[in-house]
């Protein structure tokens, strides 16, 4: 019991951590992983993504018992009934969950004890963009602001090192801030 | 009674969009919006994003009534519980509700009454980037398959216009593709 217990740190399984980087560093195929989600219109600005399969390790995931079913909707200013968040918010929602969980993997890989992590994440955005009443302004945000708040049983450099490589691996934060190519198909009928 | 029921196409009440847009171009200034998120950790691989308040228009807005509280997690294959959708998977949603809602946007200013819109999204990731384990690969999506199926009272050719545009125009699409500048600050204690 004690041995399994001292292994999680901050809800974090380390051993099984440091096994996965071992078996992904010697067989590097099973780093191969994809995601996805389908989307359905239901009215207006409301739409809805159901996220369940993924594929990962070298095969399909059977893990995941149920789907997620995620609701997106506008706010009446912006031709809404509010039936979900907006899609940018939950761009801003996906780039703070990742830089919250590699921030506690990181620590919980580095002994770090966290106490909290805390973020506030805002978004600016000139809506004549993708209103596309003016060829100037972007459609999507001008620039994010992320401001976090972590406490542990740390020094304060430590910490700070602990967001900076979290920060650095980041999945979402990458994505975000590098780009990544899209390609997209349409069939109609 | 069908003087209001003429301007309401897919959903949306196409008399307010343009009376937006007009109003846009008249006073560039109320184009500027903030949107936000506050996540705070709860353990392991789950935290929670709070979405609520946002500015619009020259001001704070006061229509939404509630938060809309969204969980993040991650499959047990990446050391988590399964409490939510992952942060890259919410990417994918993003994606795919901005492009859909820009769709049915685009689709009621151009008097297309759509039937259908449906998406499938997938995003390929090689975790050595994200693990840290290997330098090449990135950490975030190589790429992003994004397919769709439309269906409305149009021909395909119109159809296929109407993605066209709203991919031209999509927020989300944008960012995804063309990052965004992120400024993050870290407090600690």
């Amino acid at each position: 019991m004690s041995a399994v217990a001292d292994t999680i740190r901050n809800g974090v399984d380390t051993g099984q951590m440091f096994a996965t980087l071992d078996l992904i560093k010697d067989q590097p195929e099973l780093a191969k992983f994809q995601f996805r989600a389908t989307n359905r219109w239901i009215g207006g600005a409301h739409n809805r993504s159901t996220i369940k399969g993924f594929y990962a390790a070298g095969g399909e995931d059977t893990t995941r018992g149920e789907a997620f079913e995620i609701d997106a909707g506008e706010p009446a200013i912006l031709l809404g009934t509010d039936t979900g968040a907006n899609p940018a918010e939950y761009l801003l929602h996906a780039l703070a969950a990742c830089l919250t969980t590699s921030i506690v993997y990181v620590a919980a890989a580095r002994k770090v004890e966290l106490t909290s992590v805390e973020s506030t994440l805002t978004g600016d955005m000139d809506l004549r963009g993708a209103l596309g009443v003016d060829p100037e302004p972007r459609n999507g945000f001008e620039r994010i602001g992320v401001s976090f708040r972590v406490t542990g049983n740390a020094p304060e450099e430590k910490l700070r090192d602990v967001v900076a490589r979290a920060q650095k691996r980041s999945a979402v934060y990458d994505m975000v801030t590098n780009g990544v190519p899209v390609v997209l198909e349409v069939a109609t009928g």
